[in-house]
């Protein structure tokens, strides 16, 4: 046999049983964002190689899967260009277009490019697959699904209250026990502007970003290696090991950030958007927490993150007020709020906790076994009824030996076994096997659907 | 403002509606799919150019889009070879991975890398996007979706009759009227075999593929250019000209191929499917048409295509059966039959008879009108409610001008909107409000959940 054919690394074929599982993750994901009004959205996987370059920083760029130009691609490079090899150059000249790195920037692309027919404000969800040329890693991949929902076009602190219910609601129903972490972009930009640093704020937002991972000790360290005063960092100090509830935190950092007018402004927001969430009693602890900064500096108000209470893992959850995302576009003065579900490893986390629900990863209900045309024209009769009453039915194909189709059967999850043989037949009946408990009972094709529809 | 964005020409954007239509027709299929036992896979959108590249013909590696290597993709490439600016030997140099052509490849890469986990018969489904490069027009795209089913590992004829079933019912519950059309490569080898023109019979089917569009004139014109003597061209007359009913057909042929076992072996195996779906009582017709032929090379057994009635438009759905799909991967003597819904196509048919069930493109249930902070409170514990009772409820986040917010109910065509002011809170009611026949009537929550439950 020839060399085993494979795909590209870092990407990845889902299996019948796989596909189950992570169908059962976007449905929820899905059915939550539609009972809060979000609508769904698609954009194409490629994008113009100019909505996408620059978005991402530089590294951003090297990271996008670009498409060779069809035809003669190398046409309008000049010899000179060909032999001056430097690849990025290059690359302008062979490729136009790109695969989509986000959900965001297409999204910010989407709104532009059809304001007219938007009517503001703009609720919508998007579940799509995206692609990065990472170094593939253990729960890194080139190609994986972001399930986000965002709303451009309103103000208000409304969206941020029902974007934390609509984490809840997710995670309450998948079973995961999580903690909803929140913070504000203004405090963080308060706090810079009190220690007298107002141009650090993506360096200090950076390093405490790290507090979890590095420590106390090493934060304080790039903090001074990045150019802050002793004094400064030492001003840090109260903020970065704050205690107590949401409450008492955010009356310590009330009085940190008395003078900054922005600083009060984020305690204020959060204060809002906490209160309103413990008001509806959400099924999960939802915290203030300073420390959470996000990479992303294109936030501007309230960033969320969600952690795993029972799995350890990063960050299953994120996302966050923005204030000029289509400002890249040309359009600017839109305020934005979203989040983004984090699928890959909320697959993770599902299957490390064995929460699947059972009916989440099951196929089809009854097969039929194969005894002969004659009774498989029979069973085909049988199963074309039980589909009308909504149930899966399968009859084997093929009338092969019994063990193979009682493995076919197993293999396959299959909860019932249907046996039509020629006594079966002539008593207008078939006998049913439970492949759980492994009894058997002869019944009509009435009483099984009575059954299948019970169980 | 800028230049307004815009997306790579034949790609698509989908917007709330469309997206609702859409998910409208795959949920349909693959309803129908899974009630048959079918289980749905995955395959990464990219796929190593080795597993692509050879698969569709010249042809089809030009429409291949192809990933440029990341990093310094011109480092392997010599001065000369750069110089020599041969596109399609720059393309391997340059490009290791593809955009995936269509479903039926990467189903067959998967079935040979994943042989060991599988159980055959192996019956899987697979909805995703494919990318072309073909030129872009009218209803053709360089994005759009495929719909397959296929069973491989199982030479019964009970599974084509089971894929017409599924075409059937597919159609049915999309109220789209069709003709299902069926032929058999075997036949038509026989064909060939009879006038002596075993050798002669790619051109055949092509030719004959043809009848629809060109006529019998210029189909037997094409023949004897291409070779056939004009004795071959008037043997092949009758069956082209046949008429009648499947029986009546089937007799014909089998008369004209009584020396070939090929032919005759193809008319049982049509007999053999036409009787068990006749049998069955399908919605739609069934027709045995010679004259089908399908493009792909690969079927060797009955093939399937589509025809919409009501609307012209070419094949909405098309298939058949293959004997060695896999053995381009090494791993031959394995049987497969599988079918491909149209999707795009689909779309278009469903618009043109405007045969959407109203419910399929419905946004969320009901809009609460923001009159501000204090009553907007109010509605947010009121949709809470109405969502955990399993409606889709929204709360206007901004409490700007009654008008704008109506609007916005309007455009999302959502059938009722509450009204809750100080009045309204004062007696822990709301105004709820048809927006479809404009009355008005002051209700508790409970009764909304009730309302709108029952509507």
């Amino acid at each position: 046999m020839a060399q085993k054919p494979s795909i590209p690394k870092g990407t990845r074929d889902f299996s019948p049983v796989e596909m189950a599982k992570r169908n059962y993750i976007f449905n929820t994901i899905r059915d939550v964002y539609a009972l809060y009004g979000y609508r769904q959205i698609e954009t194409p996987a490629m994008e113009n190689l100019s909505t996408l370059m620059g978005k991402y920083g530089e590294e951003g760029d090297k990271l996008l899967f670009k498409i060779l130009n069809s035809g003669d691609f190398v046409a309008k490079t000049t010899d000179e260009e060909l032999l001056g090899r430097n690849s990025i150059r290059l690359t302008n000249k062979f490729c136009e277009k790109g695969l989509r790195y986000d959900l965001t920037v297409p999204f910010a692309r989407y709104v532009v490019q059809h304001r007219e027919e938007l009517q503001l404000p703009f609720k919508r969800y998007q579940i799509q697959p995206v692609w990065r040329a990472d170094r593939p890693q253990k729960g890194r991949y080139r190609e994986f699904y972001q399930c986000d929902a965002d709303v451009v076009g309103s103000d208000s602190l409304l969206n941020e209250v029902e974007l934390v219910q609509i984490i809840d609601e997710v995670f309450s129903r998948f079973g995961i026990r999580v903690c909803i972490k929140i913070n504000n972009r203004k405090i963080l930009a308060g706090i810079a502007e009190i220690i007298g640093a107002p141009d650090k704020i993506v360096d200090i937002t950076v390093a405490i970003d790290k507090l979890d991972k590095i420590g106390l000790d090493n934060v304080n360290a790039e903090l001074l290696a990045g150019g802050l005063s002793q004094e400064s960092v030492e001003k840090l100090q109260p903020i970065l090991t704050l205690s107590g509830s949401n409450e008492e935190k955010l009356e310590s950092i009330a009085h940190v950030l008395a003078d900054s007018e922005t600083g009060l402004k984020g305690v204020e927001e959060v204060k809002f958007v906490l209160g309103e969430v413990a008001d509806a009693r959400p099924h999960n602890e939802v915290e203030l927490d300073l420390t959470l900064a996000r990479g992303l500096n294109y936030y501007t108000g309230c960033i969320f993150e969600v952690k795993a209470l029972d799995v350890q893992i990063g960050s299953i959850t994120g996302g966050g007020r923005y204030d000029n995302l289509t400002g890249i576009f040309g359009m600017p003065g839109l305020s934005g709020v979203g989040i983004s579900f984090g699928a890959d490893r909320i697959y993770d986390v599902l299957n490390q906790l064995e929460l699947y629900p059972e009916d989440a990863v099951g196929g089809c209900r009854i097969l039929f076994i194969n005894f002969g045309l004659r009774e498989a024209k029979q069973c085909m009769a049988y199963a074309r009824k039980l589909r009308t009453e909504g149930i899966s039915a399968e009859v084997y194909p093929d009338s092969v030996k019994m063990k193979k189709q009682m493995s076919y059967a197993n293999a396959h999850g299959v909860p019932y076994v249907a046996l039509v043989g020629e006594n079966e037949i002539k008593e207008g009946k078939l006998m049913l096997k439970d492949m759980v408990s492994g009894n058997q009972q002869l019944v009509s094709i009435e009483e099984v659907v009575e059954l299948l529809n019970k169980s």
